[in-house]
């Protein structure tokens, strides 16, 4: 999933996600419900309208940015105060009213308030968090009232593995439709959320989608793929394209350098997307340099479109009984 | 022409110029030979081949550049030392050196180096600038030897009427294949532009395309076509998008502004381009609050079709005998 944490996937149209077979896009309750607020999304259709991207849509709670903007808020059993970063005003975030909120947003898939962690947290700060995050999804649970929506579960439990264990088990318990397992990918080495995903989703149903959230590194995605997760979601894409660098077949490439200048190779010459079938990389780099907005959004939509890609063939490889993991 | 100064129509890329039937793009040989340079553009195949749009291409000489960026120039009979604004060096352009340099930037039509002046420029001055630029006109003819390009002759001679009659006069003679009129739309009022463009005209061929340059506000481009002006260029589509800003069949609009924040309506109800079939103004304003880089996308894409509409619109009115001019 694309992020367009405030309703729009940096630079990208709707139509150029679509062709590119995006499969869902990924939008930020806090944000939208900030500016331009629930309200105005309702009233003038939902999300989908509003946006124009017709395919399958998920809004991310905001449990995230409490975590992200830590200095700006308070959490309590009852949920969260934050203050905004927009006009300073202060904001309450309850289960219930984070829900209420994308039930009016109306995405496909809704997340639970839920409390993340810094990679360094102590035990104890672990094992509240868990349980809030435990007592905030079955208030979710109750307060969800649109059928035509899905609300997926979030394992949290931060590095301490007895407690994912236990959060993923409990979660499990109450047949959420799909699981999320957040909170990782925060600093941690990439050996250690490996062991945490594998644990966590040996403990979910197999035929429930599993999302690890706040992945973007393609390797990284492959190697959680081999555990058993199916949906992933990270700015990277978007955010690495607005800095003059791309994922290739080869690695990461950074256009701003001085050697792609006169290179009238593509971008990654085994990619079939627009940018590497019709632009050199000695173009992509003038754009990066002469900071034309062009550059962000030609390497954006490689970006994305090469994250994609990736996952579609690692689908037809698990299909095909050929799949292997890269090692990270 | 929407401009492309350093190779990118700026958020567009040329397969949307395309789709909204623009029919020739502007770029700046100024520009390109500081950044990528001319034997970058040359080793890739062409600017047509470098930036990929395969339509109709123009490049200005450097001309206006001269004269915008005013203290860091130095102009003689011979041509113009210039302080480059990206690393400080100082570089030489000459009327022989900007034809060679258009020949290897490969654009359809090019134009000579020129002179212009500003608005409130004495006497003595214009006759100079005018001076200058008609034996450099003369010069390039002799310097290009591509007979695959146009070679156009720009009028200028300030806010004298005798000296704007003259110059066109002395061009015409040569029998270019179209002239642009340049140094007009520098702080004048319109009706000066207006009265100065019928005096050129007046000289110039029939048969032959007459070139207003830098003039983009709709009132003012349906006026100078019943003046007999054919063709135009302006940053202002993409400048006016990158700010919120939108031409509309009821005058501009701005999208920052509260009012639009609720508003389902599209920009321009009359407007068949994508963003007004596709798009409320209120996701619009969004986006232009948001700083999200597809407001700015949205914005110019629209703007710009709005222009290329607007000329397709008069020339069919031409054709069909019904054309009237709007009063400025």
């Amino acid at each position: 999933m694309p992020v367009g944490t405030q309703g729009s996937v940096k630079s990208l149209l709707p139509s150029d996600l679509a062709a590119i077979h995006t499969q869902c896009v990924l939008a930020n309750a806090y944000h939208l419900a900030l500016r331009p607020g629930a309200h105005v999304i309702e009233r003038l259709g939902g999300l989908h309208r509003f946006t124009g991207w017709g395919g399958p849509m998920l809004t991310d709670s905001g449990g995230f940015q409490v975590f992200s903007l830590k200095r700006l808020r308070h959490v309590d059993d009852r949920g969260v105060s934050i203050v905004s970063h927009l006009d300073g005003r202060c904001r309450r975030f309850s289960p219930r009213s984070v829900i209420r909120l994308q039930e009016r947003l109306g995405a496909d898939l809704i997340m639970p308030l839920d409390v993340c962690m810094g990679y360094r947290s102590e035990r104890p700060e672990a094992e509240l968090a868990l349980e809030r995050t435990h007592a905030w999804a079955l208030q979710a649970t109750r307060a969800h009232s649109r059928s035509d929506q899905w609300l997926l579960a979030i394992v949290q439990g931060g590095m301490e593995a007895d407690l994912r264990v236990q959060a993923a088990r409990a979660l499990a318990a109450e047949r959420f439709p799909g699981y999320a397992i957040g909170g990782l990918s925060v600093g941690e080495p990439f050996s250690t959320t490996e062991r945490l995903i594998t644990l966590c989703v040996a403990e979910l149903q197999d035929d429930r989608p599993r999302y690890l959230m706040g992945v973007g590194e393609p390797e990284q995605m492959l190697a959680s793929v081999s555990r058993g997760i199916d949906l992933f979601d990270c700015v990277l894409p978007t955010r690495l394209g607005r800095t003059g660098h791309a994922y290739t077949s080869r690695g990461r490439v950074n256009l701003g350098r001085a050697a792609a200048g006169q290179d009238r190779e593509p971008l990654d010459p085994t990619c079939g997307c627009v940018v590497c079938t019709k632009y050199s990389r000695a173009y992509l780099h003038h754009l990066v340099k002469a900071a034309e907005p062009l550059g962000a959004r030609l390497l954006s939509l490689h970006n994305v479109a090469f994250l994609v890609d990736l996952l579609r063939q690692a689908r037809g490889q698990i299909l095909a009984g050929t799949f292997q993991a890269p090692s990270c």
